[in-house]
């Protein structure tokens, strides 16, 4: 498969700059362009199709609760779930693993206990358990990486013990693109009675899921980074766990009765839906998952290693280049160039109209182990193609006569 | 004012049916349709101005930070809030008071200590305050209404002590549209050293808010019932209070610096905003503030107030019907057709293209107060004039003939 063979950048608004000039955004792994049917969906959902759901007594109030649960059946399909009742519709990745940890978490663990972590992981994937750890007394354990910056499951395998109730690891690193062998860390998480917690942001939008053959227990992502619409994001956990999760916020919907003297809850995923829903976000996700899928999630992990791998081979060749992570990568490559500052070169590309990110990525432990304050980032996406390699490489190339 | 001076049913595409007939909404207290300005802001953010915020080093993330932080300041300047930093942007007000109930109440509430909520309040101002009940022991008081349905504040005078560490009420009953007069109830809630929260939500759309004249603490509301979209909703807190409140939710953007030995938190508001944010909804709820803004609440309020009173008026000639609530209501009107379930009758009025609400309005410890097991309940928006009255009563009519 060849770096070109998807050519859809005219379906996306975003990928022209206010002259109409080509952008080359290689920012797809921090929020990823939106295609015309998206915008679309949202329009019409919060336009000639708009009403609440699960409440009115109307028609269009129906349509759009069918619109609302269409959406869920369609998140679980695109995940290989066993039912949509294991789809809870949540603001973002970050709120999904939030909500396991203080739910799930916050019924089943105590001092004494241990979670599993890994040092790539995402803020996100690390503040909520230590969170949890500071309310419970439990412990966190980190997971070292290989020498190629890959999460280290032999170290895993040797540090589990029957402590650990819950791994939480990465699908795939936002910052190096590594990617995690999903089933053989369940298998080992599972080993010793943890559950194991996926976060799928980075694979989500560029990789086939298979709920059923990851056999992991909860697996988070978000829309914004899967094409879809900011303010939502899915959580699937396995329905026998959400079934015994006490509520993690409190309001309509999500109740079968409320009397001051005793509330009682409706069964999961209402009871992890309080309030009025991210309505036209889901009907919008809908049609960001309908894209991605005509196109072949397979395809899309095909395109952006393609790329990803050009890209490592393009800067290897420049001297003054490190590059960070492993050879194979899911279409994300950090690097970082000798005497320059990524903010700088950021800036400098920014001129050239090519946007990477430049930062700790929300990832300040990695950091740490890679040594540098931060990396230069370039992530992609879809709507790529070796022009935006070229543009990079051109402003690379700028950044070095500037500063050489 | 007259019921007809606002004229804006044109900028409303949800506005007619599939037919292109005129749809008589009203139920706009469950959610409100949106103005093309909204649309059209969201269009644009998903579009051509999509990237992510606080984070890019580019061009465009820059302009859309702006774009989110000119958000906030909007919210503030909206709501009479001495500063932006007040501002927190959460999913909804259901959130909004999650939050609150687990950040300020985990921290400052104990067992002994009491909460007082009212006998009228929207199942989100009621259950997230008996979670924290049951975490820290502290019990609830419910101040009782007057005989017509409003809180009944010299009642909560009577009940206040000094163990009351929070009140918390609607500023506008969702159900009956009831007032409450907030100045008083806020200072009596001070007068005994509790804070008080506000559930703004059927407030924010249709009257002037002041929090510096309210004098309250928490002051919670949602922007699809604004005429923004969903899936955002503000939650305004004195800075003192938000500054001395514990995270809600860990991750990105919500930090200052992140180790596996500790962890340290940014100042509020990015405290309580984990991970990406509603990028594109805030500045769609900022479209949505400009548009009712510029209309001006208290003439909304005029406008709403004459519909429900003309509205009341004609209902109290029908023998059948039961109405619920004070004369005076801010566009919300409640009743109850003898020998009609309230479910009949709204599939009744659909197929007149009228659309309201019949259920327990998330308020079934009120529904209880009442007597009735749902009601029927007409809610006003900008865009009704006397037409969508008419409408009604017509199908009312008809309901008659059908079950008479």
């Amino acid at each position: 498969m060849t770096a070109d063979v998807l050519d859809r950048r005219s379906d996306f608004a975003g990928l022209l700059t206010a002259d109409g000039e080509p952008w080359h955004y290689l920012d797809t792994a921090a929020s990823a362009q939106k295609p015309r049917a998206v915008i679309e969906a949202m329009s019409r959902a919060l336009g000639p199709d708009y009403a609440t759901v699960h409440r009115g007594v109307y028609g269009r109030s129906a349509q759009m609760t069918l619109g609302y649960e269409a959406a869920r059946r369609r998140v679980a399909e695109f995940i290989g779930a066993t039912s949509e009742n294991e789809v809870v519709f949540v603001r973002g990745a970050t709120e999904a693993i939030n909500l396991v940890a203080s739910s799930w978490g916050g019924a089943n663990l105590r001092g004494g206990d241990r979670i599993m972590l890994s040092t790539l992981e995402h803020h996100s994937n690390i503040v909520p358990w230590q969170m949890l750890a500071e309310r419970t007394g439990a412990e966190i354990d980190v997971c070292p990486l290989t020498e190629d910056d890959r999460i280290d499951l032999d170290a895993l395998e040797a540090m589990l013990t029957e402590r650990h109730k819950i791994v939480s690891l990465a699908h795939v690193s936002n910052v190096l693109g590594s990617v995690l062998d999903v089933r053989r860390a369940a298998d080992l998480a599972h080993s010793v009675g943890a559950k194991i917690l996926l976060d799928g942001c980075q694979a989500a939008p560029r990789m086939v899921l298979d709920m059923a053959a990851f056999d992991c227990d909860f697996y988070a992502f978000s829309g914004h980074k899967l094409y879809g619409p900011t303010g939502i994001g899915v959580l699937w956990a396995r329905e026998d766990l959400l079934d015994a999760m006490p509520p993690y916020q409190g309001g309509g919907s999500m109740i079968d009765k409320v009397t001051f003297a005793k509330t009682t809850y409706a069964p999961p995923p209402q009871r992890f839906e309080a309030g009025t829903p991210m309505i036209t976000e889901a009907i919008a996700l809908h049609a960001a998952i309908d894209y991605v899928d005509a196109l072949g999630p397979d395809r899309l992990f095909a395109h952006e290693s393609a790329l990803a791998n050009k890209l490592r081979e393009e800067l290897r060749n420049i001297n003054s280049v490190r590059l960070f992570g492993p050879d194979e990568s899911a279409g994300i490559v950090s690097f970082a160039m000798e005497g320059v500052h990524p903010h700088d070169l950021g800036t400098i590309l920014d001129e050239e109209n090519v946007a990477i990110r430049a930062g700790h990525h929300c990832a300040q432990p990695l950091m740490e182990h890679l040594g540098v304050p931060a990396t230069a980032r370039a992530s992609f996406g879809l709507y790529n193609d070796e022009s935006d390699i070229a543009a990079l490489l051109r402003g690379i190339e700028r950044t070095q006569r500037i500063f050489g």
